[in-house]
């Protein structure tokens, strides 16, 4: 593709000129291998962003949609919400980013406009959810992908499994271009909700007892971010002891197995810490795991942050005196954090060394690879798969 | 009784002449009327104080306990925990009464001391509550309540259905004597619940948009307090449409029986609130009503307070996601308000006008008379019953 600098005169050819051709992973159907498919890529119009897709990683989310079990998936789509790229072209009235700039797509929008944005409470921008939330773009309802004049869907406001997407100009953030996009990808999703959980929606002081249920990217971020936010203690909690020793370079001082015990795990913990824990934070998607959380917080204060997301229909469950002594419950979306405005900071403490992101990734393969990647994501031993794409 | 001022001087005598005989009602059997009898009440221990009981109302909890369903509940016992007197002696050591002091039980006590009351963060004072929670005095683990050498337990570290009774002297607030006790009574318990919900749990903030469910004196009290934060919308909602016109004078701006309504409440609410309200208190006792309180809070920031007490074994559920996209949900016991040091506080706003006790007393009786009492908690026109104890 090299639809820039061309010399174009005439309106018809201008936007022929701009349809780009490039390779995506396309899932056809619910838990069918995605197949690498020569896509058709429409230009962008008025306020949205053309990105060439550079790095992109894996997330449970979606391997979720992928499974069928997301009941608003839709098929045919291109997955993919956690990468970095560079802008390609830019649609009309489009001013926060220019062609070259160095991006993360970001599936939590922030216009900065809307009730949501301007409440000053929340990072759930409301301003492209009628459209991202079906697959489509906001100013036609359609979609900018096409294979053999079939209709793709787009997949959260991203779709990053494609060397280029089409994105609303409110789901970009422009980084340091001296960041590595081979690593930062993983500002797209992950790492970030679990700081965010810890500094924006618990907002953890220091001294704190923290239980972390689930060690994967997320929860070894949210035990980053508890160590930075200076917590006494911190108890990782997996039913794969194999986490455990990586567990502790991201900050958890402790360590317990379910499968070991005898009895309930917010017993367990709530005896080891003389009453409970301050702040718990369920990173599986798990609902027992999300009332064990809760039930391990201290009476009067605990906190319990929901960021695991668990399968459509499931519901939490507890009783109510929980609440009343004092327990509060809560979850986090992208950790909180306003995306576009605050990505590029988490950038930036990279760049400083303040946060860690080359520890989350275990795996590196090309997009051709992603299947294996997404095999990848039931081993105990992946972290994080991150896919070059143009490769 | 009169044991003050004689002068005693041996030991044995001195333990005599302080126990007293009076009048109290007896929950002899769950669910069985309560009968007047004449109870020995021992002298108060160390940190102990025996307080006259001028003025008792009833409450909900001591109906539930009453009625057999609370499983921690002792038999037989006296009730009441929500009531006003003057000290009538003092154990060895006790300093922040003498007698003479005009006084409010406190069935959530404040030692100033316990890792509770040091956080900062809550008013769950874990002092007494090994021994109150069992119907005992600490100190020796007894009861200080007999009926013809029979024991009779205490209930809640209150006890207040009798002339006299002995509370722990962590358990009493000293409140400004220019006080009526038949009115403050009532900041025993419902209205600083529901005033502290507002104030101290949910932090409402001027402008915000409040949905309170049952409008009992708890949720009226909730009224109160949201209308003195400034609330803009405060929805009442109830069963009992006969309820609405009371509920007016505490600050309800709008009504909705939800059994005039198609959808569920939450959809309703939802719908006339471009999104939710900002703040929800469940003052029922209902795990639905509880569901459905949190449901109606907005996206992103909306917080959910549950107050009413659901029946032992009941359980509250959502879906994970009315969480994960930015709902809080919380509870309160005694409205966040530390007993102590706050109800007096309460007791000088009542002085000053600044808030309501005398608008919920729908109803005075006698101690004599404490089943009709019971009686009249079930009908829609009592809010509180105050029962003079020495009449
Ligand atoms: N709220 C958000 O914005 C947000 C964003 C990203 C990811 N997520 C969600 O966070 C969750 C975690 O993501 P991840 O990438 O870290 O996943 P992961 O699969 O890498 O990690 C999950 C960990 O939980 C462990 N586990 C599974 N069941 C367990 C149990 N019953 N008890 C204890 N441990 C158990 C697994 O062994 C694994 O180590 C997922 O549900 C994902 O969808 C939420
Ligand atoms: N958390 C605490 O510290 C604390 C303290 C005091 C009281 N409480 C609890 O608060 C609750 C309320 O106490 P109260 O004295 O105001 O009670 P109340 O019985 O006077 O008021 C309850 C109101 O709810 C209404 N109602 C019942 N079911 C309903 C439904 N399904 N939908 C809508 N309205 C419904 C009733 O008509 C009534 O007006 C009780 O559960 C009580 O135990 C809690
Ligand atoms: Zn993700
Ligand atoms: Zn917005
Ligand atoms: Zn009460
Ligand atoms: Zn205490």
């Amino acid at each position: 593709m090299a639809t820039q600098g061309q010399v174009i005169t005439c309106k018809e050819v201008l936007v022929l000129a701009q349809l780009c051709m490039c390779e995506a992973a396309v899932a056809w159907e619910p838990n069918k291998p995605l197949t690498i498919e020569d896509v058709q890529v429409a230009p962008p119009q008025a306020g949205e962003v053309r990105v060439k897709i550079l790095f992109t990683a894996l997330c449970h989310t979606d391997a979720y949609t992928w499974s069928g079990k997301d009941p608003e998936g839709l098929f045919p789509c291109i997955l993919g919400h956690e990468a970095a790229g560079i802008v390609e072209s830019v649609g009309e009235g489009v001013t926060n980013v220019q062609t070259g700039d160095h991006v993360i797509p970001c599936y939590q929008a922030e216009c900065g406009e809307c009730k949501f944005c301007k409440s000053g409470k929340t990072n759930l921008c409301g301003k492209v959810r009628s459209a991202t939330g079906v697959g489509v773009m906001l100013s036609d309802r359609k979609s900018r992908f096409s294979v053999n004049g079939k209709t793709i869907y787009h997949f959260m406001g991203t779709s990053t499994f494609s060397q280029y997407t089409v994105v609303h100009d409110v789901s970009v953030a422009k980084i340091d271009p001296k960041a590595p996009l081979e690593k930062v990808c993983l500002l797209g999703c992950g790492v970030p909700t679990g700081l965010g959980a810890v500094w924006n929606t618990a907002k953890v002081e220091p001294g704190s007892i923290v239980a972390i249920f689930g060690l994967g990217t997320v929860g070894l971020a949210v035990a980053e971010g508890a160590k930075a936010a200076g917590a006494s203690r911190i108890i990782g909690v997996d039913l794969d002891s194999k986490k455990f020793d990586i567990a502790k370079n991201f900050g958890v001082t402790e360590f317990i197995n379910p499968k070991e015990q005898e009895k309930p795990i917010q017993q367990v913990i709530v005896d080891l810490t003389d009453g409970g824990v301050d702040y718990s934070f369920e990173c599986i998607g798990n609902v027992s795991v999300m009332r064990a959380a809760l039930e391990c917080c201290h009476k009067g204060w605990g906190t319990s942050v929901i960021v695991g997301v668990a399968a459509s229909g499931q519901e939490i469950s507890t009783r109510p005196f929980q609440l009343v002594t004092g327990r509060v419950w809560k979850g986090t979306a992208f950790g909180g954090f306003k995306s576009r405005s605050q990505v590029p900071m988490l950038v930036d403490k990279y760049l400083n060394k303040e946060i860690k992101i080359d520890e989350y990734i275990t795996h590196n393969l090309t997009l051709a690879e992603i299947n294996k990647a997404f095999d990848l994501m039931h081993e105990g031993g992946c972290l994080r798969c991150v896919l070059s794409v143009h490769d």
